[in-house]
């Protein structure tokens, strides 16, 4: 058996310790000592040689499985995968070895195409889009003398009537300030990957540092990964991100940016508390950081009051808000934008222009027209209305059918909750059961910023209909109880540390 | 005055000279050495300074102008500018100094309102777009089933849709092999931004090379510089680049890519005839070179025979291919795509997925429609028969109008050609003559891979119709004779060596 001992592993790093552990690993294949077909110790086997709790190397493994470089066989247990890309036979002339030029790739997934219920979706229902407005305004764009506009060349900063629009509504509603301006991008996205590029990639000099929410999405994550950012996590609690953590590690890390989601956190659907807000932008300004904030989500409130964006309540020009049309309307249409004080912005075009030149103009046209012909604040207030019917929905079925233990958060708008098992169940092993079943979700890791969330998982019911939520739920449940039912036979249970 | 020779100059490394005295002196701006308002030596002065050709000199001076850095005054001088951006007084609870923390603009260009006649921007015309087609087609995909479809959430690859009928196409063409597979990016642009962060800011292990030709798009230059790629230059002549200097920079470099326009290159419109294009494939494939094939303009071919792709004369599997339809059809509409061996396009679209998520898809679905019904095959047969009348045109009028000793190429197809003007006379102060008289284009140094061009500059006649052409050049060169005057009355004429 290969010497596992030699891998080295870093408490004090920023890489959670299942992800330098996977890491590890994969370096031990790479370099051919252990080789295709050879068995992987068990879990539990390793974890003792390496001192490590048992559910961190089941994320290492689960890391490993998807990238296609362990294959587990049920029973047997875990081996090294084949390579799946032969090696070249380098002659003379020679082709590529692609493989081995490339960086790995990350997402192995193929979707499975068993899956009937799927709570792995962040998106909106399909059968709410309003269908006959969107096509009555695009017949209205396209039939107007802007078209001629619209396909010519466009602005980095974006197509102007809609950057004219959305920043004077923004002004009218106290968010966009004189000294602001504002980017189209296509979708959030776009605007993450901008701003890791312009505080990170390339710009190293100085801190490197950026606070993130945990869990928090992947994409935002990998984006700012991506840029070389050394990432700080702050666990959440059922009002998202707390004060008095921020306030330690501002001080501990001195990072350069904070990025805060405070309405409807994905995954976790937290939403931030006005005293949380006001703390929470005092102290971006305290400890001269910029804030990000990510707003996407929050039109979508189904109840409680309405809560003023980080952007409001900051007196000073600290704070860049990121807006978008993709969860509010149509997703495959990518628009979003930003706004921030000028100085930002045009890097940000600058950026922006090398990366695509601009968005693309004929779904900004469109979007407009949506947004000024009040068709946008019609579709909102529908979805709003369904969304709190699945809201309530979900949660119900969620006392129901979740096995005993299990914590689950309660938002008041979005699309998705935040589930916790209880030992010993293990998200990826419920999600294996649940699909053979017909049902999937995304289990913990993919929100991990730096904890292995290996008993949480993501529920998004924003396109589902409140049957399917029941059905899909009803299902996990019985996947839950089967998996439970296996993991007591099979083995005395170890003590596990608790996660959050 | 401050002391200019502090400043270091390496002419072996890989950055222009004029780049080079550009940074010094902005660094003697940063540190305080020269203070706001002061006054600097004239271009002739630093020249014998630090024994630079005035040219260089001339260069660095514009760049920093165009920085706003420096302010040129007529009949005065050059002076380093107020800041624009007032130093913040930082009291206890601070407001963050963003032009402090964020890197400095580097297009700090603003159109003038002047311009009536423009050069500037290769981008077909306005006029010639089919837009009672683009309408109906329009029309048909959003009445149609899949509108749902290309609302919803899509994939980083691409629509499937269009995805299937380009790779079916480029498979029919000998161009796609089984091996290879296509992602959607949003125009060539971003095609090249996801390569340049795989080769180079994602990936920095090992050879860290990009041959460039030179004169070339400004864009591509930057987006590579941008993900840390070390810029390797080669001048073009006539035929474009030449496969004698190209190999001895492989041998010398041993870069990691190669990206060539081999048809109507932006800027000097030179096509690779075809035993160039074959000896360059055999170069890449015996230095085991990434070679990207930047084929955005090959079907604005006016005369002569169609040539093959550099994609299909590869038996083996190292091209990578771009394409776009925002030069052959409507730029507005952000669609271009790339044809590679599968591993690097399932890295590409991880990428992308980063970036953006996916391209918008309203767009890609009237693409697929416009190429489908025909109508892009009608448009680009009428935008070539109009392109040879305009390409005739300019021909003619650099003949007659620019000044004696001006060369220019002879492309047969695209949409822009490169003057070289014979000394005393720069295009940076031709530009600021032809911009007061109404005319502007951009100038050399817009195209600096390495080489400061400050004679050459680009025509687009692509937009231009064959009256504003001929009315233009005639401007240029009235701007060309008056720029002679002056320089000549004014002061006798050093020599200068030849820039290409």
């Amino acid at each position: 058996m290969a010497d596992f001992s030699q891998i080295s592993l870093d408490p004090a790093a920023n890489t959670p310790i299942y992800k330098q552990l996977a890491d590890g690993i994969r370096s031990l294949v790479d370099s051919g000592t252990i080789q295709s077909g050879e068995k992987l110790p068990a879990t539990r086997e390793l974890a003792g040689l390496l001192g490590l709790n048992r559910t961190t190397v089941s994320a290492a493994y689960a890391v490993l499985e998807q990238s296609r470089i362990l294959e587990g066989h049920v029973g047997r247990g875990t081996f090294i995968a084949a390579r799946t890309s032969a090696a070249n036979t380098n002659g003379g002339e020679s082709t590529l070895d692609w493989e081995s030029i490339l960086p790995p790739l990350e997402n192995a997934t193929t979707a499975s195409s068993k899956i009937g219920i799927t709570f792995a979706s962040s998106r909106p229902a399909q059968r709410s889009f309003p269908l006959a407005e969107f096509r009555q305004l695009t017949k209205d764009v396209i039939d107007s003398a802007e078209a001629t506009q619209i396909l010519q060349l466009g602005s980095s900063h974006g197509y102007l009537p809609l950057r004219r629009f959305l920043f004077e509504r923004a002004s009218a509603a106290g968010i966009a300030r004189a000294s602001d301006d504002l980017i189209i991008t296509n979708g959030c996205q776009q605007a993450l990957d901008l701003l890791a590029r312009l505080f990170f990639s390339e710009n190293r000099a100085g801190n490197s540092g950026v606070v993130l929410e945990d869990p928090v999405y992947h994409g935002l994550i990998r984006v700012f990964s991506r840029a070389g950012a050394n990432i700080i996590s702050i666990p959440l609690d059922a009002s998202g991100l707390d004060p008095a953590l921020l306030e330690e590690t501002l001080q501990q890390y001195r990072p350069r940016l904070l990025v805060v989601t405070p309405s409807f956190q994905n995954p976790t659907g937290a939403t931030l508390p006005i005293d949380r807000r006001k703390r929470i932008v005092e102290l971006a300004q305290r400890y001269s950081v910029v804030l990000v904030e990510n707003d996407i989500y929050s039109e979508l409130r189904y109840q409680g009051p309405h809560l003023p964006t980080l952007k409001e309540l900051d007196e000073s020009s600290n704070t860049i808000l990121l807006r978008s049309y993709s969860k509010v309307s149509f997703p495959g249409l990518r628009v979003g934008w930003v706004i921030a004080p000028q100085p930002l912005i045009a890097r940000m075009a600058e950026a922006k222009q090398l990366s695509d030149l601009h968005s693309d103009q004929l779904s900004q046209a469109v979007l407009l027209r949506f947004a000024q012909s009040g068709e946008l604040l019609r579709h909102l207030e529908r979805t709003r209305a369904a969304g709190s019917d699945l809201l309530t929905c979900v949660l119900d079925a969620c006392a129901r059918f979740l096995p005993t233990g299990s914590r689950f958060t309660r938002p008041t708008g979005g699309m998705s909750l935040w589930v916790e098992l209880p030992a010993p169940l293990l998200a990826e092993s419920l999600l294996r059961r649940a699909t053979e079943r017909g049902v999937d979700f995304l289990p913990g890791r993919y929100f991990s910023a730096r904890r292995p969330h290996a008993r949480g998982f993501r529920l998004s019911f924003g396109g589902l209909t409140p049957d399917e939520i029941v059905r899909g739920l009803k299902i996990l449940g019985e996947a839950a109880q089967a998996e439970l039912a296996t993991l007591t036979q099979s083995a005395p249970l170890e003590p596990v540390a608790a996660l959050v």
